[in-house]
């Protein structure tokens, strides 16, 4: 049985997606167990109507949420008794549960994470790593996308090393192509940091390190990991998603502008149903906090059941996956690491 | 007459496009005079058939090329019977001439333009400053989009009064709404970097200082520039472009799969079209060297005749609004420059 916690609380349509999300990856996996974090009375009345093995899940009540606009270290000090909190302080006392879920303040998490739950030997620093789709039909991890905004060689080599073992064991990516984001695709382009990263990278046995990447070519199905600080990672994630959505909404007005639009649009509703589903984020899940001693994943706070049930999923495939041991095993072959 | 120099070689479809563009700009603007750079009988070639003003167009000779491929430095030391360093050193020797356009190695033209041309007074480091379309019909300007990757506050601070200046000068934005890339909004975000730009960004009276933006809302229509670092910068803009165009490739591939999508697709010829022309950025010209003492003009190395001609118009509105002037009253209203 696998054990996750799942924040019911803090995102845009919480606690009604967390929840729907919830009881759909329970029933697609016959030995998750879950915990739902947040008012138990709120929870209760969520659940109420659905059909689900109640003898999978329970709940920890937690009468407190954290927001967005919260500063961080102080909601993860004050609000000891938010849904958020508790499930964190779930994850690090209890040794069966192996994961949480959440789609709240990513800063919280991220603090919380760190603070409560810590790294797994080894590891400087934790790192995000959300998965985008690319258009041969493939996915594409991006590691680090916020968690840290200065970063050295040395961080970008676990990042590197952490993200290639996530893409393998979770998504079953044989030898996963690592390229380092930078502004060309020459040795020596970029800034110092990407200069000694790139030799870095290149020493790295174990590692299919496969060169510079520039952005433009992120859903190229050329790469399955993209390195890079967690400010360059921030925006390269951000700018794929906001331009796909701007260009949606364009052409989506653009084809109510003519009668004759409407019509030829009507001729290809499958068409463009299809296309935004493969352009929708909440499809991919979240981004799992790699190197954390147990399990994180974070979910936009837009998410909708399915993104939920997604983070659950990886969540899942994660520890199913042994993911933390065998990331635990590898960054240990190499000596250069500062705590 | 206001005399600029167009680079004829290096690009993808050079010399043609090249002269083509310089061509059509030359029929829309009376006063201005073409200097066209390169090898004399093939740009002979290229003109003959066409019928323009002869008496505002003349030939540089240079019988050489500088590659993408070819290392900056040595290139423009090496090779100087190319057509970009024939061309740079005219634009530095001679004072009539005012500015100069290449679709050529950017890494070659910024080297020869620091080099050869040097800076207006009191600009630490010259800054590129491309254009996109934003979805409410208007622009955004992104400075520095890659001259640049190491960077300080004072400089971005530079960038933004220099883009502010170029914005306003040559787009006739009224005062232009500056915004600092960041991974969120909030002041305190971002690294130290950020940080300390933000709070220097707010000190700059007569800058036109909204705040941070994150990179999903570039093309929103809420910012007339944005200032960053040239690696983030180059990852915002290639990532916006390579966004656009692959999805692009995707609705059009998904479009051929199905007849009853290719007949709807018909009905809609007129609205793709006009969507893809609006992603183009053939159409925007291209990236201003902002601080350099006199105007230079970077196109995209696949930049077609429209490209070349938005060049040579961006090139001849930057002189005819005194940009330089306007650059250098301004920053040397701020004492802490290093040089």
């Amino acid at each position: 049985m696998i054990k996750i916690v799942v924040d019911c609380f803090g995102g845009d349509h919480s606690p009604q997606a967390n929840i729907d999300g919830s009881l759909v990856a329970l029933a697609s996996l016959p030995d998750l167990y879950l915990i739902l974090a947040g008012d138990e009375a709120t929870i209760r009345a969520g659940l109420a109507g659905h059909s689900y093995d109640e003898s999978r899940v329970e709940i920890l009540h937690a009468p407190d949420v954290i927001g967005c606009d919260e500063k961080p270290t102080d909601a993860i000090r004050l609000k000891r008794e938010s849904s958020m909190v508790k499930a964190v302080r779930l994850l690090r006392d209890d040794d069966s549960v192996s994961g949480l879920v959440s789609v709240g303040s990513t800063g919280a998490l991220v603090a919380a994470a760190l603070t409560r739950v810590g790294r797994l030997e080894g590891v400087i620093r934790p790192a995000f790593c959300p998965i985008l789709p690319t258009l041969d039909g493939g996915i594409v991890g991006i590691c680090d996308s916020g968690a840290n905004v200065e970063v050295t060689p040395d961080h970008l080599r676990q990042f590197a090393i952490m993200a290639s073992l996530y893409l393998q064991n979770v998504y079953g990516v044989e030898s996963p192509r690592v390229a380092l984001l930078n502004v060309g695709v020459e040795a020596e382009k970029g800034d110092t940091l990407r200069q000694e990263t790139y030799r870095l990278l290149q020493q790295t046995e174990g590692l299919n390190f496969v060169g510079n990447m520039e952005s433009r070519d992120l859903l190229s199905g050329k790469y399955d990991v993209v390195v890079c600080d967690g400010f360059s990672g921030n925006v390269l994630v951000k700018t794929t998603e906001g331009t796909a959505l701007e260009l949606l909404k364009k052409l989506k007005k653009d084809i109510f502008s003519r009668t004759i639009y409407k019509i030829g649009a009507a001729l290809m509703k499958r068409l463009f149903t299809d296309f935004k589903s493969f352009m929708d984020y909440q499809n991919y899940g979240g981004s799992v906090l790699l190197g954390t001693s147990k399990v994180v994943v974070k979910g936009h706070g837009s998410s909708k059941a399915v993104a939920v049930q997604r983070c659950i999923e990886q969540a899942y495939r994660a520890e199913a996956g042994e993911l933390g041991r065998k990331i635990e095993t590898e960054i240990l072959k190499y000596d250069h690491y500062e705590q």
